[in-house]
């Protein structure tokens, strides 16, 4: 099977992911500026949200590239990803709309570390169909940043019970790691069409 | 005509259905542990669909990877199929608000039912199409499980007038079922590419 | 220019448009049989502008099959339509909320028109751009069913005066017309590459 | 790597975009003319976006059938464009329920602003990949259109503070200006392939 359709419909949950989270910014009654500032922590939510959404949609991206066919196990490996992904706006808005309490801060956090299983899962069950040395095995090697990336999630967890912010401080690090692209992949078909 | 736009449509439409699911999680307004619990039912509703609509595309997906062709009447046995798995995140939704109670877990058995249908509808135009001999006539045969599904489904809705939880118990076997993907189209067009 | 993002664009729209008017369902609170009952005029005004919105999926992808590359014109003709359908959700809801009164119906059968008269431009812009004698301008010949089409929504507009319902079957004579496919496109293609 | 996903990305969220503002315009619970009366604001607010958004995803169109290949750095300049682009339905439902007060119709020009800024980010870095004496170079030139928009955008904030008014007369000419196709590119396409 070719990975076309997959693809397409990925972007089409993704697409929509990212785009009904906005829904969550209700349009305020009243007129003046204030009421703005009063959506301030909504808007931050938002912000951190559609990073993450990005951030997974490139790298899905980048790892299909390198995917030459699919089977069923990558097919419901990718189902069980967007479904981890779809709760995002779910978490997202109770995060936003209560001003970062803990409950909701460390939910959006487990939403964050399944996510991250999710998308290491997927990436595994692409490896065995592939093999260790196809392209795909080698460029993403340890997957060390995906690893590291679990480990802050849940130490955030954790951290956030002292306090939410350090949680949310430690999401943010992970993006901002992550945002930096993952030129692994890149950098293995660039040595593969040289070869 | 070519398969191609009517899978993009298709893709489209049931990468809508599969996310707008969401909405009906309703962000709760405090922010204690205790908000998601209230939440269990309409959660346990939205993986239950989640998982079926999954099913559908991975399904769709398959029997459009023997399909050729496409004509009108394949256009509209595809909207026919479409009109049906609209109507699962309301059904989801009235199912998951009201605790599982009779009448939304009869209804959401009845669409389960027609979904079921419409599909056999769909494959059998497909198959006319294509002809009996065709990678896709023989590969589906006498398409078994397509009506296994649409008995237990009837048994279902019957038996959930003695318990809501036996019709919801069936759904999930159906579902489990139906997990396992479909071997028969891969293996038959394994064999034809080896003739 | 090539038709694919075109077709790839309207696709993601009348696909969301399509789905985003089944959240006019509201879940209802109750779990009686009796709450889907009221629901029914809803549900008709669902199934009815289904159908439309699929017609005109199903006459837009044999357009665009029959075009062979478009322009800005063609680009801006193509939004226009969709400004149109995109109307027809809240049409749909307002009528079905209303149990079919007056306005909401006369209101309903304008989008129509304004959708109608949307799609014939589009179609004389396409022809335009491909000339009267490409295999799109033979084709669709002198477009009669449209024409006719638009007659039909203005005397359904001025005899839902005396009432609804009569524009309301108007509006189901105009489907059921189109529900039978435009062969016009496929057998000119079929006589062209006979030829 | 190909343009291909991320022009089917985009056109998925852009899709999105400009079909969930129409959820702005909510459903009255009369069924009166005059109904229709009170939400005549939101409706103009909602052409006025509905064109906005028509207008980037046809400029988007024409960029990309002038790019040839992508890289992380266009992705993320991209999506940040995608995320100005989002928060048009939430500046549009504020104006139009506010019948064009003071800060909300601030706040949709800053968000066109940013958006105007954005696009410009993406077409320098696609240029920075493609080089200056690419086609794509040549074609866009000095982008006197884009930078021309942005001042109009800042001059229509500032006279706002005089009259909401000016200010949502001279987006309207932003609008205006932007309607003529941008026809730089398809003239440098049209030089390449008579060469």
């Amino acid at each position: 099977m070719r990975t076309g359709r997959l693809e397409a419909f990925s972007d089409g949950v993704i697409a929509i992911i990212i785009t009904i989270m906005v829904l969550e910014i209700k349009v305020p009654h009243g007129h003046e500026l204030a009421e703005l500032q009063s959506l301030l922590p909504v808007f931050i939510s938002y912000v951190l949200s559609f990073i993450y959404i990005g951030i997974y949609w490139n790298n899905h991206h980048h790892m299909f590239q390198a995917a030459e066919h699919v089977n069923g196990a990558v097919l419901w490996a990718n189902i069980h990803l967007l479904f981890w992904l779809s709760l995002v706006p779910f978490a997202s808005g109770w995060m936003g709309e209560n001003h970062f309490a803990l409950w909701p801060v460390v939910l959006y956090g487990f939403i964050l570390l399944m996510n991250g299983m999710a998308y290491y899962i997927l990436l595994r069950v692409l490896i065995k169909l592939h093999g260790e040395n196809s392209t795909l095995g080698i460029a993403i090697g340890k997957d060390v940043k995906g690893k590291i990336s679990v480990v802050i999630y849940s130490i955030a967890i954790a951290l956030a019970f002292v306090s939410p912010w350090i949680g949310l401080a430690l999401y943010g690090v992970v993006a901002a790691m992550w945002l930096i692209p993952d030129t692994r992949i890149e950098k293995r078909l660039v040595e593969k069409s040289a070869e």
